[in-house]
Order: C-alpha cells, then sequence, then structure tokens
C-alpha cells in the first residue's frame, strides 16, 4: 500500500520506539531516518537494523529541506514507506511541512508517536503537569535572546513552570549546557533587574531524559552553576509556585536541599 | 535486584509500549499494572500476558490510594517490580505519591517513559508546540467548573493555545464528549460575555489519539457542536493565534474549512 507513516523513535536509544513504531517499519518497503532535528546518544544505527530487519537510508538536513522531501515523497508514491524521526515526529516542526505535501499530493499519511522530550521532563519531574505554561528553547550564546527570560517572567508572573529545551547542534554532537543556559538568563537579569532568575532563585537542571541512568538537580541557581550533569542532552525547568507534594517529588526524585520545604505554598 | 520500576503503557492498545518497557516487564519478578487514572480502549491484557510472558497483577484505586500502594512496596523489597501505567506514568500525578513513599523507603526506583496524551495530542495536530500555554481538564457536567475556560481566556490573552484534556470514568468507560465539553464552555461565555469561547470562534476535536484511525476536526464551534467523532477518548484544542503553517496543517490535517486562511496572522 503506498503511504507514508511518520514513526517517533523516542528518546536516548533504539529500544525507545513503541512496538507498534517497530512494526509498522518492519513491514516497510522503504525506511528513511533523520539524524539532524535531535539526538539519541545511544541509538546504533546497527542495532536498529538488525532489530527491524531493514535497511534504513538517513537523510540529511539538506535532502529535507533543499529537495522538499522528493526523495521520501517518491517512495511514498511506491509503496509503504516508514519514515523514522527521533522524539515525536511533529513536536519540532521540522516535518510538518512534508506531511502537508504528501497529502496535498495525495499521499496517505499516519503518525505513530513516539516518547517526546517535553512529556518525559514533566513525568521525571514530578512537578505537576497543569502548572506548566509555554515551553521555550534557550539558545546557544552566540544566537543570544531575551525570548526565553521573557517567557519565563510571564509564566512566574501566573504562577507557572518553564520548561527550557537548551539547543543542540545534532550534526556536531554540540549541547549547550546547564550552566550556559542559566548564566544567560543571569545577564539578563542582571540587566533588566525584575527579580525573575536571580541566583537565590530555584531551577531544577535535567541530564540524559529517557536514559537509565538520567540526573535530575534541583537547587539554588547559584548552587546549579557549579553542579556537574555528567553527559548530555540537558533541559532546565525554572519552577513557579510549587505546591507542597511538588516540593516533595522534588526532595525525593531531585536531590533537592530540604530548605525547599519552606518554598511551597 | 530489589527495585520499582514505573513503565508507561503508552496510548490505545498493547502495542503502544516501548521496547524498553517490554524488556523490564519480561525480566521483572512482579508486575502489577493499574488501569483507572485512563483507559486504553483497545488494550487487551491477554494479549500483552502472552507478550510478555508474566502474569499481571491488577490493581484498582482502593489498594493503591486507601493501602498506599503497601502490595506493590512489599513486592519491590522482595525483588524487582514492575508497575504499569496508561500513557507516562508521572503525566498524572496520582503515583508521584507511590514513588515517593518508595524512596522514602529506600526502594530504588525508576521510570521508562511511556506516549503521553500531552505530546501526542500537540503533535497530531500540527499546532506549534511552543505555542501552546497551560494544560487543562474539562469536568463532566456534575462537577461543573469555570476553570477550564478561564484557562482558555488567560491562554488566549496572551496569544496562546490551550490543550482540554476530557474527563473520564475509566471503570464505567463514561467519556466527556467533545460536544458536552463545547456547551459548557458556550454556556460560561454566555454569563461571562467576554468573547472568549464563542460559537463563531474554532476549535479541534481529537478522538482516539493513538490509534491507528484518530479523527481530528478543525472547525468552527458552531459546527463542531453536530460534527460525529466516533469512539472514544476525546480531547480539544481551542486555539489561540495562528500561524500560517499552523492554518495549513489544520486544512491537511484536521479537514479545516479553507475559509481558516483568514485566521492567520
Amino acid at each position: 500500500m503506498n503511504e507514508l507513516v511518520f514513526v517517533g523513535l523516542g528518546l536516548n536509544d533504539e529500544k525507545g520506539i513503541t512496538i507498534k513504531g517497530l512494526e509498522e517499519t518492519k513491514t516497510a518497503d522503504q525506511v528513511f531516518m533523520e539524524n539532524y532535528t535531535s539526538r539519541m546518544p545511544n541509538f546504533s544505527l546497527k542495532r536498529f537494523e538488525s532489530f527491524c530487519g531493514k535497511k534504513i537510508q538517513i537523510v540529511d538536513r539538506q535532502t529535507l529541506e533543499e529537495e522538499n522531501g522528493k526523495l521520501i515523497l517518491k517512495a511514498a508514491k511506491e509503496g509503504k514507506t516508514v519514515f523514522l524521526v527521533p522524539g515525536d515526529p511533529f513536536i519540532a516542526t521540522t516535518h510538518v511541512a512534508l506531511r502537508i505535501d504528501a497529502e496535498k499530493q495525495g499521499i496517505k499519511t499516519r503518525l505513530v508517536h513516539g516518547i517526546s522530550i517535553i512529556s518525559a521532563i514533566v513525568s521525571m519531574s514530578g512537578l505537576h503537569n497543569y502548572k506548566f505554561g509555554k515551553t521555550v528553547t534557550v539558545p546557544f550564546p552566540e544566537n543570544f535572546s531575551k525570548t526565553p527570560y521573557n517567557v519565563v517572567a510571564q509564566n512566574k508572573s501566573i504562577g507557572l513552570h518553564t520548561l527550557c529545551l537548551l539547543d543542540l547542534k545534532a550534526y556536531k554532537k554540540e549541547y549547550l549546557s546547564i550552566n550556559q543556559a542559566l548564566k544567560m538568563l543571569l545577564e539578563i537579569e542582571a540587566r533588566n533587574k525584575r527579580n525573575i532568575i536571580t541566583p537565590e532563585n530555584i531551577a531544577v537542571g535535567i541530564a540524559r531524559a529517557g536514559n537509565n541512568n538520567p540526573t535530575l538537580k534541583a537547587d539554588y541557581i547559584s548552587d546549579l552553576l557549579n553542579f556537574d550533569f555528567g553527559q548530555p542532552p540537558y533541559s532546565l525547568i525554572i519552577p513557579g509556585e510549587l505546591h507542597f507534594m511538588e516540593v516533595e517529588a522534588l526532595i525525593a526524585f531531585a536531590d533537592a536541599p530540604r530548605t525547599f520545604k519552606r518554598l511551597s505554598k
């Protein structure tokens, strides 16, 4: 059957895919995968190919963006085509255009979800999902932006937590560190003096979400600046108001100092 | 090894679990599962048991809440114990307390993520993740609440989309319908006249996220009230400001009328 199935690979390694996603891959005529929007640090293409018994064609940014995914659309006109994407296929918006193009060309498309960083981080932290506001990405210093600070400020003004995704250059294996992200936020604070993100405020740093040994550390920002999170990838939560159960969770799961008990409302 | 591993089952059926989650289950000494916080409409316990080769003990709300999960904590002191939870284990906060208790009692805990409705809905819709504000749950009419309306109003005031989860009674297989949720929101509008959610505004209804044949329909609320979404479960998005690519996505994936093109900014 001619169709294009977008399949999420989830997080961390080749075992992050769902049974359903693996079955779809096994029954495909052609399988493509991109590895430039995100990185799965422990993903082995070789192991994954032996899992699914298929040869996988890696597509780079140029093939997808400059050639508008022609290669993939052509395959989808010829038979069942699976396009593997780290995380969940459309949480990053990069591939939405490809799906729109496929539908416009009369190609049937389907979506098999993968674990996304945006739900994994919330779940790991033990913080309450309905208390998160808008999500933001903190860029590398060379792309300095006040947006992350402003989003945190907006969320905090209504008591909400902010999930900060930290930028990465997948092809170079370069990751913005939690230290760099915090420093950028503190620098903006120093100029604006709005008392939104100070060294005395708290934050939660997360390394290696989806891995068997993630690092989760909640602390005052002044102390987090010196904390060694180990290997990437990294994320950051700037909490708003904390419920006492959320404080309990941060103490139990994120090794928060017991003085956090003073923070809950 | 004595430990308690929380494993997410993901959405829809027994194939929503990850390879990693299945492997953890296969190597457990005891396996528990709860099916009252959410429902996986096509999940077959029998098929899942044959997948993982384990006998699964179903625990109900009473066992978990009134007895503080004693049964599970006892098992985790004796050997490797897996606790299966629909979706991602801690997106609903119900089981955070059990994990805190385990850690306090010195039991090692781990988390294997599952697909969560909160990322799946965003991904399906083609709307931009970083444009979603706070999430809210719309309750059944007998638990009438103005909160969902107020959350939509707050999100809209800063241009953001709102993901509305619709309440369900898992044990009774009762689901709040999209029609009921919209009517509740319109009723509050009629009393408040704040022009937040009117029949002329748009919304996106979603049925059966994670299923092979989900229904996604974007339309003016007046028309959505009469749309047949088929089988549950249901969710709803009330969009804020739309980027033109988001409008394109709603037309391609959610069968939005072409007049939506006027809405984008």
